[in-house]
Formats: structure tokens, sequence, C-alpha cells
């Protein structure tokens, strides 16, 4: 099952589509997205940085999120902190993201895989933009 | 001054041409990188991605500590915590990195601005590789 | 200058009492806490417990933070993160927070000093409660 | 089950007793610990503070990782980060806290609950001393 099967609750992120980011699965309070290991998501290492596996885990519990608000609510990630584990060489990077606390402020934790292994962990906050899309 | 001027610490990590990083300054225990808005780097709602904004961050602190080990010395970000404080829509985002301490694991703080005011704020952690460039 | 003589924003938090926690500055934004070392907050090593020194930190985040609110405006802290960069031992440790923005979410940011020199800094997030004291 | 059957894998911590921390459970890679609501551990919304919660999760989180790691080694927290889910004002804490990777940096996770309902949750850092005692 792709992201061209799963209707997505907001229009494809263009940083998705630099990264190849893809939404996999979700349901309520929950969101699976994948990004496969490419050369330009490197660091000198060879390795994958840190950011663009933040961007997967960010972007897993975005979906997490929208499954938990209001259709059309806007909302932000205020702060997120995450833990690299492993150092990710090839392969296919999986995050899966699990909304913590439903509410204004929606605390949420991100789990990254890599060949089935945990290389990453994430804590978020995200918050619920007010009418003037402010936080 | 750009990073054709500066010498860098590592190869130009691939990251970095993908997102537009560059280096502006580095002395012993800091670095400034510049990473101006595009839209590739967004969001649905037309603002960066936390995730591109972390990656800048997190490019900044592995600048900083490169000017604080020995040369060829590998090191990685463990974790990084980031809390973003105002959405960017235009402009170029610049964070300056700075030590916070000299050790095997080494603390870092970077600061994000845009139209020079605070973006985001961020703290990491990162280790020195052992001769297996393990952590 | 003792809190004693400065007039809290808050009565006096018991748990400052059990770690002997005082304010020794405050105005609009920031906030500067004191807190001896005791062995009452030592962990086996004989260093002070990274709780007692997040507990300092977390205080002096509220103190910034009261400084920026309305008067009787009750807000929380939603996250913090820590990071501990030397072991404490004897002396007195102070905190320095301060206030990053202003909002209904307020990020704030904490230094503690140990001796004169830096042995943690935290990054916090705090929020407004509603009109029912939820967050 | 109390502590007084469970054998520690370190002396009593003199902040436990301070904060009525108590192991309840331990396995490899785990550990679970209670610290009871009281007056003393709040802020002056009655609910307890913070760093009370920080203490008992990373006291957690120490536990966990003393029964990974060769009896006598030494370990320190170099960072945690925590978000907290929801006010405690009553009934007991417990933290259950699991190892996320063995290795000479040690990340570890902590969930806090309070009547079955989770309170709080933590990502930390730690790392083996050095033989000078240093990190």
């Amino acid at each position: 099952m792709t992201d061209k099967e799963i209707k997505l609750p907001f229009p494809t992120p263009p940083i998705w589509k630099l990264l190849n980011i893809e939404v996999i699965e979700m349901f309520r309070g929950y969101g699976r997205l994948v990004m496969p290991f490419h050369k330009k998501l490197t660091q000198p290492y060879g390795i994958v940085h840190g950011g663009a596996i933040f961007s997967l885990a960010d972007s897993a519990v975005a979906i997490a999120i929208a499954t938990v608000v209001e259709p059309k609510t806007k909302f932000v990630t205020v702060e997120m902190k995450i833990n690299f584990l492993k150092l990710v060489k090839e392969g296919v990077m999986e995050a899966k993201a699990r909304v913590l606390k439903v509410g204004r402020v929606i605390p949420a934790e991100a789990e990254v895989f890599n060949n089935d292994k945990l290389v990453a962990k994430a804590i978020a906050t995200s918050i619920i933009l007010d009418e003037n899309n402010r936080f």
C-alpha cells in the first residue's frame, strides 16, 4: 500500500518529495512512513544525516496527529527531541508515530527503524494553531 | 565570505547540497551556517519544515565541534532537541552553534535566526566515535 | 538579597523548601535562583542528582515566566530537556533562566552554574492553562 | 515487594530517601520504581513539581542501566528530556524505564504513570564514566 492509495490529511509536503518520504499506514493516533536510503541524504561518513531522520520522524508525528484533530485544523511541532541509536547506511527507514495525548497541546512519540532495528527515538510536542495561525 | 573560501573540516555533506546549506563563519568552538528559504523545504502551510531547520542546526553543531577535535576525528550527534519559536516563510535561515564543553561527550547549542529573529533553539550531544567507528 | 526580600509571584512551592531553592534575582523575562549543595540531594557517587538540578532549572524557568504573564495567570511546564555538563559535589548551584518568546506557548532556557562553571543547560516549553486549569 | 527485598545495584541514593523513591521491580534492561504523592513534592497549584517526576524517571533509568553494565561500572545521565502529560495531585507515581541500546553510550526511556494513566514520558542518554570518573 502506498500513499497514492492513502488519502493524506493534507497536501503532500514539498519536503517529502525532496526526501522521498511516503505514508504507508495511518489510523487513529498513528502514522507509519518510510524514506529509502539515498546518497543525497548522507553526511560525510556515508551515513544518513540526522536531519533527514528527524524529518521522517517529525512527518510521522504530523500524520499521527492529523488523525486525531478536526479536518482542516492546523497544528505545528513546537519542539522535538530525537536520540540516534544506530548509524544508517542503506535500506529503508521506517518511522512509526503515536499520539500520547489528545488536546490543545499534543505530545507524540516516534520510533525509526532500519532493517528491523530501532535506529532513532523521538518525543515531540505539537500545538493547534489559533484562528490567526499563531501559536 | 562563502564556504568556497572557507576550508571545511570534512568533505561537503551531500545533504548540504540538497538543502543548500553553506558555512559562513567558523572559529574555535563556533560555526555559523546559512540555508536560504526554498519552497522545496516547506510543509503544507508554506512554512519551512522543522526537519530542514533541524538539519541546519545539526550541521552548525557539527562544524562547531569539528573545530575543537583533532583533525580526522570522527564524531556523531547522539541526540538533539530543538524548539521552534517562529514559523519561517521566506528569507535566509542562519544557524549559530557553540560547543558547550570539550571532551569525549560534546554538548553544543545552536540558535537559528530568520530576519534577525530567533526562530529555533537547540541543544545537542555528540560523541567521538571509537576506533571501530562505533559509539 | 534573598527571597525574603523578593516578592515572589506565587506562594513558595513546598518543593523549594525541601530542596532549599531560593530566588535571588528576577526581572522581566528573567529569574536567578540558587540551591546549595547538600548531601540529601545526592546520588550514590556523592554528586548532586540530576533531578535536583532539573528542579532548580525548572523553578528558574517558572520565575522567569511569571514575570511576563498577567498576575494570577497559571502555567505549567509541558516539557523540559536538560544536559548535564559537569558533576556537582559541593558549593552552590545557581540557575539563570530566560524567556525565549512570550505567547500562549512559552519557551525558555536555563543555565545552571556551580563555582562559576556551567554545569547544566536546559530548554523548556510552558503553556498557559485554560480557564479549567487544563493544558 | 519492596526495595528492602530487592538487592539494589548501588547504595540507596540519599535523594531517594528525600523523595521516597523505591524500587519495585528490576530485571535485565528494565526498572520499575515508585514515589508516593506527598505535599512536600508539590508546586504552588498543589500538583507534583516536574522536578520530582524527573527525579523518579531518572532514577528508574539508572536502575535499568545498572542491570546491563558490569557490576561497579559507574555511569551518569548526560541528558534527559521529559514531557509532562497530566498533572499529578494524589496517589502513587510509578516509573518504568527501559534501556534502548547497550554500549558506551546508553539511551533509555521512561514512562511515568499515576492512577494507571501515563503522566510523563522521558528519553535519556547515559554514559559510562572513564577510569578517572569523567565523561
